[in-house]
């Protein structure tokens, strides 16, 4: 199987390393928006080219991982570069999904492929784990927490604030809240109940603190409903304790069954990433084999994981991933 | 969708009881092997028939669910069921899976339906963890932990000893490896080290509660592997305390990414139930109703859980579990 990396920034580089673990496949080529002279790829032997030489290349490439940002580049990208490879990216604008795999979709039909789009985690494993509890539990009711990790896009929202150097955002979710859902109580929780957000935060010399740590805590829609606890501390410590990027969470349903309701059960599914964009590009990678099978067999169209039967995923055959695993 | 279930044990009262959860089903017969005078069922107005009048009822029932059990009742009935009508059960002697996929899956096509094999938790939702785990972290290591919960097996064991009236046995791992396993640190576990056994025995008046003690402790493939407690107690107490069927468990799958396997990842999965039955047999409704959507798509055949795309498990469009879980 030859894949093609679109992007090489965390997420691509992830892909790469990712890759090595998989004996079945094998790194084809990088593709880049960037100067190719900026770019040194990990991999020797490996040739990069910008993006537009990518097309072109459609019959040496069997899936292509594109691993753009979901806000601008997967919008373009992904519809693009369906109509002529099979393809999976990491789509995660929530809201607009079902927009994002009808033109995926109207493509990959179109070049007669198949694309997996929003593989990762969240969208991806989590949603996973959200439909098979839903599917088994339908009297209950289902919970999504996440962290502890990094959320870049908090990080960056705190960045923006005046004389914020570099910043460093936490997602943690509360502990009396998980234990209350995996009582059984079913609660309904406020955004403010089930997660804290801790930032640090490196300040210019004599930046107003106070005036930073009110502007992050009154911040709409990032911080203003949760409780917010803000620390300032110098570059070096935030490059030497804050310098990765993990994260993880949970995903948890409790139900019940019975004539009467009488007995109740909870499902819980967590992850704990020492490296979200590493992971990320795990599940991709495994995406990348389900589309290279679901595609050979001639399917074609655009598909999430909830289309995706589990053991496309896996290296190995359906008799011996039963004889093992089931 | 018309279901009919055969076996009206604990799975097919669970069975019976669950549907009533999903609007898109109704229950339109049992079947059993027993006395019809025997045997009444819970729901009013659905008829109960003996087993062998279910092959003629094919165009009335759309999906069969099969509630034997896997010991001497599914190896026969389920290939049988499985030439005239689309079917579920929940086969869970792992290491004869692939048997038994072949037998139902030569009558499935002679029929030309469409069968799901080994429903329910473990083989089936832990199946799922396991080998979604697998796939997205290849180097790493997987563990399957049972319990806290009753095994009946273990709880038959103890019952064959003479002296003993009634018991019932708990599976309950061990704590310090469920933490060694979480770290990452991929340990190398014994079965000892894993799991403990406690038992709940009720003695007969005047017996050697020494001996009953010594037979459990030594007893080959049940218990002399394990640490194993045993207390004696009244048949109230028993009945009391120990008249549920609860179980669970964790699948835990830790692996590294990065050049150098410098980023470690933990994936967990797992279950509080406190009916293993009604649980198993929700999960076999799930199926029932992928079993009808993938039947009518023309697919014939055996599957398992492994190839069942997630989606046909749910009630609800793919759109509609895009714009929700996703």
């Amino acid at each position: 199987m030859k894949i093609g990396i679109v992007g090489y920034g965390n997420l691509g580089k992830g892909v790469e390393a990712c890759l090595t673990l998989n004996p079945d496949m094998e790194l084809a080529a990088v593709f880049t928006r960037r100067d190719l002279k900026e770019v040194r790829l990990h991999s020797k032997n490996v040739p990069l080219y910008s993006l537009a030489e990518a097309i072109p290349m459609k019959d040496a490439i069997d899936v292509i991982i594109n691993c753009g940002g979901s806000a601008t580049d997967l919008p373009v990208t992904s519809p693009e570069l369906a109509e002529h490879f099979h393809m999976v990216d990491s789509y995660d604008t929530h809201a607009k999904i079902n927009e994002h795999f009808e033109k995926v979709d109207q493509a990959a039909r179109k070049g007669s492929k198949l694309s997996i789009i929003s593989g990762g985690w969240d969208p991806g494993m989590f949603s996973l784990a959200r439909l098979y509890a839903l599917a088994i539990l339908p009297a209950g009711k289902g919970y999504t927490f996440w962290g502890k990790g990094v959320s870049q896009g908090h990080s960056d929202a705190i960045r923006r604030i005046p004389g914020v150097l570099d910043a460093r955002q936490y997602t943690i979710p509360k502990q009396e809240a998980l234990e209350l859902v995996r009582s059984g109580k079913n609660p309904d929780l406020t955004t403010r109940e089930k997660h804290i957000r801790e930032c640090f935060v490196v300040a210019e010399e004599g930046a107003d603190q106070q005036a930073i740590e009110q502007a992050i805590k009154t911040m709409p829609n990032y911080f203003a409903d949760y409780d917010t606890i803000v620390h300032f501390i110098t570059q070096e410590e935030l490059l030497q304790k804050h310098g990765g990027l993990p994260h993880g969470g949970f995903v948890i349903r409790s139900g019940s069954t019975g004539w009467h309701g009488e007995n109740k059960h909870t499902i819980e599914y967590s992850l704990k990433l020492d490296s979200n964009p590493e992971f990320t590009a795990s599940v991709l990678v495994a995406c990348a084999r389900a589309a290279y099978r679901m595609g050979g067999r001639g399917e074609i169209g655009c598909r999430t994981v909830f289309d995706v039967p589990p053991c496309d995923l896996a290296l190995g055959g359906s008799a011996e991933l039963r004889a093992h695993l089931l």
